[in-house]
């Protein structure tokens, strides 16, 4: 079944206000096994709004709407439904008595109150325990139309309370569903990402998807399927297709994060973890102690951030310093064998780059980055050239710490 | 001028990822002045998105797209465009160059990535600072659309440093135009917020509206109007009237940061900073230093996460530690007092306090947390009880760790 939603509200279309409520009802609908083809936003403007909705009645068969449920005169959507439809409003007594009850006393109740309980012929009401602003389905030659206020509180619990068992129930049990696992890929580009599977892509069954999320990139698998213990196979499937053609690469399934693997490796791995940062200024560190419980094998760290730290907290040969400079080679191996010294660390991590916008010469331009990894058994040096502004280097530079972290504990048995 | 925007991509229909695009960008554009009537989401399927294309050109002189800009075969946007305007794609030599020259060797370069330099005819091409996907201002019949990459980041940068400059030299001097200031308030609900300012708002000018960004409040303050220099004159002095009553609560103005703002009074008086920090793992120091230039006050820091990172970075007394405890009056005092020591920095900031979820007790609750400021004349000590999650409570401690500071620097002649 094609489903879209239509977002109504001005408020949306100032830019005032981020709209959760179409992610939160897409992410329901395409659950249900719905197939979500377009969201639209348009202005309480009777005239746009009555045409978005003779469109959506026309290419879809389930039409979701938010917002314009309210007394006020701008709140149109169910006069608007109607006359898309070709229905007749009437009235609903017992809506009314609700809104009554929802004020502790009748006086207080605002006399435009009753246009709320009016709703297109025929319409089912759904109550709103939160609010005033009963919502509705509304049937019409077997396609639907459901009918949802803007407050997402009020949006949420009336979808779940109300509107869900009852596209449940026109969905029948057989209804396909959707299955999703995300597979997330360090190191490749997303179109040097697309050559490694193209064979697997193009498909409808399992249907891939990539997304690149800067640092790295989600590989996205999806199974639209009535029958959960076939989908998981085929993602079960398609995960180890797709892991053994990438490796290592692949470096954490659905909400996993890079802290939480690095993490669940020291731990496995009884190992200890201290850090060096000095163009991350502290973010290495501060994603690490993202993870609940990474007092476990995370120590600390030092910020040398000015030269002068690099000196007092991890030792750094200070001759080395003025002549190789902060950002070299040496400097990162001395800087992950400093902290690991300093604080008895099984790994010492570190970082040192030129994040800019200034600070930039020719042989150290604006993004080069040094990570160093020491151990018991020697040391890791990366020398890497990242591009962007300050912001995504220093993640970029972050990201690939954890990475080589992660490969080095992966690779070898200490 | 009427504006619309469609964002593109399969994932938005999938309720995997929330559209921040069309936030900023319609914020963005209502700013300039711009109408926007519609927002639509549409998949990357072909029909659809030429049909989405060529009703948004019939309605509207301004058409902005985001997504399908990659390199990969269903990144089709401005291959629908042409179709939809009736243009041929040509090659752009320039912007092939500068896709080579986003890899470090040519060899790494995709068969693919030449479609990336392939652009519908006359269009006038937006560099991509941060990745691969160029984006374009493509003219036809006087109408405008203009083409951004899909990631947020990507996108944002492209907005404003490209797209940007050349809309506003489109539209002329005379539109009615949108001025905004955002106040920025730390240390105030919204609610007592809104009873400090209650006379002001609820007027259309200035209209003020509050945003909760959860650590501290924006207080937007709006003035729509053709004259400028009236605008602007409303502005200052509805933010004078708001400095007169919140005083040092205001801490900056627009996209000002906290660690700007300290960055700003340190260097003014020539105050140098060294941090040390335990629940925050890290993240105060990779805020101070997300300034460019923040090593000419910020000197670096310890993340001292476990006890023995305390005792042997920051010289605690391990007698103090074991009978106060990590989270302490005691300990913060002394991490504070040791930063400063080690790094010989004028200012010593720390944090120690329990993040949660796991660790807390009935007389350290999960919450609770300490944090110094050690100076030449001695140490302020504040102990502080946050509600939330992991993240909000170590966000909440860094802008609070911030903002002693900042108080500390207006307040102290130092």
């Amino acid at each position: 079944m094609r489903a879209e939603i239509i977002s109504t509200g001005t408020e949306l279309l100032l830019g005032k206000t981020l709209n959760t409520n179409v992610f939160y009802l897409t992410s329901q609908l395409t659950g249900l096994g719905l197939e979500v083809n377009y969201h639209t936003t348009v202005g309480d403007n009777k005239e746009r709004l009555i045409e978005t909705v003779r469109q959506a009645f026309n290419r879809s068969e389930m039409v979701f709407l938010t917002g314009g449920l309210g007394p006020t005169a701008d709140d149109l959507t169910k006069e608007i439904i109607a006359m898309g439809l070709g229905l007749k409003m009437s009235f609903n007594p017992e809506s009314m008595t609700s809104i009554v009850n929802y004020y502790d006393n009748k006086d207080k109740l605002p006399p435009s109150s009753e246009k709320q309980a009016f709703f297109p012929e025929g319409a089912e009401v759904l109550p709103n325990d939160l609010g005033t602003a009963p919502g509705a389905i509304i049937e019409k030659d077997g396609k639907y139309c459901v009918v949802l206020p803007g407050p997402p509180a009020e949006m949420k619990l009336m979808f779940e309370r109300y509107a869900l068992p009852k596209i449940q129930a026109l969905l029948g049990n057989n209804t396909l569903r959707l299955f999703v696992r995300t597979i997330k890929v360090f190191g490749l580009g997303e179109s040097e990402l697309e050559q490694e599977i193209s064979d697997l892509m193009h498909k409808s069954l399992p249907f891939i998807t990539l997304l690149d999320k800067h640092t790295y990139i989600d590989l996205r698998v999806t199974v639209r399927s009535s029958n959960e213990d076939l989908a998981r196979k085929i993602l079960d499937q398609t995960e180890a297709v797709i892991r053994g053609r990438l490796g290592n690469k692949v470096f954490g399934i659905d909400e996993e994060t890079h802290s939480q693997v690095i993490g669940k490796l020291l731990r496995q791995k009884k190992l200890t973890l201290a850090t060096a940062e000095s163009c991350t200024g502290g973010l290495l560190g501060g994603r690490i102690t993202a993870e609940a419980g990474s007092s476990d094998y995370y120590l600390g760290g030092a910020v040398s951030y000015a030269n002068s730290a690099k000196l007092k907290l991890l030792g750094v040969n200070s001759e080395h310093l003025s002549r190789y400079g902060a950002v070299s080679e040496v400097t990162a191996k001395e800087m992950a064998e400093g902290i690991r010294l300093a604080l008895g660390a099984d790994l010492g991590l570190s970082t040192t780059g030129i994040a800019g916008p200034g600070g930039g010469t020719k042989d150290k331009p604006v993004g080069l980055v040094y990570i160093a990894l020491a151990h018991s058994q020697g040391v890791i040096i990366e020398r890497k050239q990242f591009a962007g502004n300050r912001d995504s280097i220093r993640n970029m530079t972050v990201e690939t710490a954890l990475n080589i972290l992660r490969i080095f504990l992966l690779q070898n048995p200490l």
